[in-house]
């Protein structure tokens, strides 16, 4: 819960809000690596599936009565619907959409779900001045730079606080994105950038409800408005970060602000954040994936019969517990951030993928009675993608494995393949096989459409459900 | 700088939420009493003039320009153009429009603009669903019921660490105002403050440049979504003042969060704030008023020559210094923000009316050269709304003049007939005589007009000015 007040040598640090703008036009003034082409196609990917199998998501359809009703104009499409909306709106909608189901993507250093908010406005954008594939991927990995560099500056004294930092800095990161397709020069873009920082919110109260995925939204359409304002002559601080009362001095400087802007500026010359991300193989908190490896691990196990546990002890990473200890959630979205209901998910049910979570209610009796017998301990010499489980039979038997870092991550990460099936279980929510299929396609080679208002037509045109409206 | 932790005590100050949705609800349970609803109509009629008198300002248009691209809806007016808007983006533009000046209300206690965010939001919401002037009236004293007493929680820490407590604070105000406009009941109002504490944004870096109005307008486009949403369902964290990483616990709790919840509850007993904001005589910032006021009278006196002045001698609040200590102002906006340009006005020009800040820039020859001449000094024992004055001429002669509380400030408010003169001012600049005394007319009887919807046409109408569009 600390607060950094503004330091003495902040005059030292003045020059972060230039650092961060000249890292937002990396990706005009360079084109992306291969690795990092080919992360930013798959966060582009998943991102996509996440939004398609939330479409409806009561939720998102609720933002949607709402944009629709505020009777906008058809310059940009929302996923899995065939409305269009202002770009604006269309971030606001997409972005919640994208987040619901607790299945986008994370950066693990940060805590930050980097496409949410990023993607929602660059294809928005995108879509609306028909920007090129390559564009557009450009702008997603200038966006996911930014909101994680300046995340890296926050964490973890920010989130500590309090902050839902998927929406203060993906604020940034969206801004950014937008001023990348716009075309914004760098005086322009820092006045983005302090639009941006005025607008940045969230709380994590709202975690363990819908307005989680609103605060994604939210930075979203934030962050497409300080790029059209600022593209549009709006002016403001151009040095909001590190200004009297700016970024820092509200939200709290970075510990020591001299080597933090001397790290800034080197960023360039490490891998891109895009290829940092993770992206989850189970849809739900990635800080229990590791448990859910390892309990999957263990189910899979010759011998091995649920029935007969009489006990699981867990050894976790303690902020694990912080954020995932709930023993018994009480619905969905709590259930989707309990390590416990995972654990028994993958031990019972032998998945803790999309269907399993939503095959019945959380309160299931001996999903519960399972949960009672379980002990998570947190362990501080475990790192964050950590675990050890020990599950014992009645028989006295024991199963023990340990993760070091769990699926999906950099170190571990799902294969194209694994994503696409992950994509397609989410699509097919929405649209045909066939549509599924071909936007899989198109998005795995996305640097090669020439028009990116191509893409909506792979939803737009052949719904396969539509969602009760 | 400093930020008050989750407090020990914070179960047993757990009804905060509940607490300011009941006020929230207060003014649809009892009709508005008389000097309440006189003084929501003088706040009114003062935003409308801010708004018409701002409505070529550049800020203004390039807000409106981004929102006219959006292709929104035609559910509400902007003040001062044309345009329809959807109910969102003309809360934001007309948020913007009613701060451009800052000649716009203030609650003097806790540094907020009442009206600003919450009658953009009232306005726009009861236009399009024909609300009559009396409710539009009561939503509007509910808004500034609710964000003044909330900013009341939270002032001065909240302040003094850089929040622009008018967009943070007035983002809960314009939901209520909504809320109250929508007709959703206490669950569903605790949901939409919920939806604008997770929005609650806004950096007083900004205040030196348009940026500043911007959180009010985005303060007001956020209280109309939050309502909107809440309307058609969508949920969020119902008590997200005291929850677990919810407003206070982010923006730091009331000293004594036990004694502050229990003002709260006892505040129905009480005069409305609406009751308590100044309107400004003087378009700057309200801690200047004080010095204005003496160095104006000082101007009138007999055989007074402001050529001859050889030093002027100022004792103001601390705080005074802090905001508006600024001796050589760079432009128009910080030009506002000087108590020694607007002292110069007032003895050189005997006026610090809009037309005199506006006649010639702030660099002046003999203006600058007599703020050379002046020394403010803090004195703790002054109340921010007094001051005390001395201007020495090169015969020796002294003129003192004492203030105790400044015009405009509920102890000394500005009359009827000034705030006509105030509201004509700033109306001329947008439509003609004739349209700006309808509307006086109208403001001044608002809970008998039957349609809310009608107000526009007193400047759609009869526009004297286009704005260059």
């Amino acid at each position: 819960m600390s607060h950094r007040p503004r330091p003495d040598d902040a005059a030292a640090a003045s020059a972060f809000t230039r650092t961060l703008v000249d890292l937002a036009t990396r990706t005009a003034r360079e084109p992306l690596p291969p690795p990092a082409l080919h992360a930013t196609r798959r966060l582009v990917l998943n991102w996509l599936g996440c939004a398609l199998g939330a479409a409806g998501d009561p939720a998102v359809q609720a933002a949607l009565r709402v944009a629709r009703a505020l009777g906008s104009a058809s310059a940009a499409s929302v996923v899995g619907h065939p409305d269009r909306l202002d770009v604006v709106n269309a971030s606001l909608v997409n972005g919640i959409a994208a987040n619901a189901l607790d299945y986008d993507d994370m950066h693990v250093p940060t805590l930050i779900h980097p496409s949410g908010a990023v993607v929602a406005t660059a294809l928005a954008l995108a879509e609306r001045d028909h920007a090129d594939g390559g564009r557009f991927l450009q702008a997603v990995a200038a966006g996911v730079e930014v909101e994680c560099r300046l995340g890296g500056l926050l964490f973890p004294a920010h989130y500590d606080q309090g902050w839902h930092i998927s929406a203060t800095a993906g604020t940034l990161g969206a801004a950014a994105a937008g001023c990348l397709l716009l075309g914004l020069d760098a005086d322009r873009t820092a006045h983005a950038f302090g639009l941006a920082c005025t607008q940045a919110a969230g709380l994590r109260a709202m975690l363990p409800n819908p307005a989680k995925s609103f605060n994604i939204g939210k930075a979203a359409a934030a962050g497409t408005l300080s790029a059209l304002l600022a593209e549009a002559g709006f002016d403001s601080e151009p040095a909001a970060l590190e200004a009297r009362f700016g970024l820092f001095d509200v939200f709290g400087w970075p510990p020591d602000p001299v080597a933090a802007l001397e790290q800034l500026a080197r960023a360039p010359q490490g891998p891109w954040m895009v290829e940092q991300a993770s992206l989850k193989p189970y849809p739900c908190g990635v800080v229990i994936h590791p448990v859910i490896d390892a309990c999957l691990a263990i189910a899979a196990h010759p011998g091995f019969d649920a029935g007969r546990i009489v006990r699981v002890e867990l050894a976790v990473h303690p902020r694990t517990l912080v954020l995932a200890g709930r023993v018994h959630p009480g619905d969905a979205i709590t259930g989707r951030f309990s390590l416990f209901h995972a654990a028994a998910l993958s031990l019972a049910r032998r998945s803790a993928a999309l269907a399993a979570f939503e095959a019945e209610p959380v309160d299931a009796a001996d999903l519960a009675a399972l949960r009672d017998r379980m002990v998570a301990t947190p362990d501080a010499g475990l790192s964050p993608g950590s675990c050890r489980a020990r599950v014992t039979l009645d028989d006295g038997t024991a199963f023990d494995h340990d993760v070091a870092q769990p699926s999906g991550s950099p170190g571990c990460p799902v294969s194209d393949a694994q994503l696409q099936a992950k994509f397609d279980e989410l699509a097919r929510r929405t649209v045909d096989a066939e549509a599924a299929q071909s936007l899989y396609v198109t998005c795995m080679r996305l640097e090669r459409e020439p028009d990116m208002a191509a893409l909506a037509a792979g939803w737009a045109a052949r719904p396969a459900i539509t969602h009760g409206e």
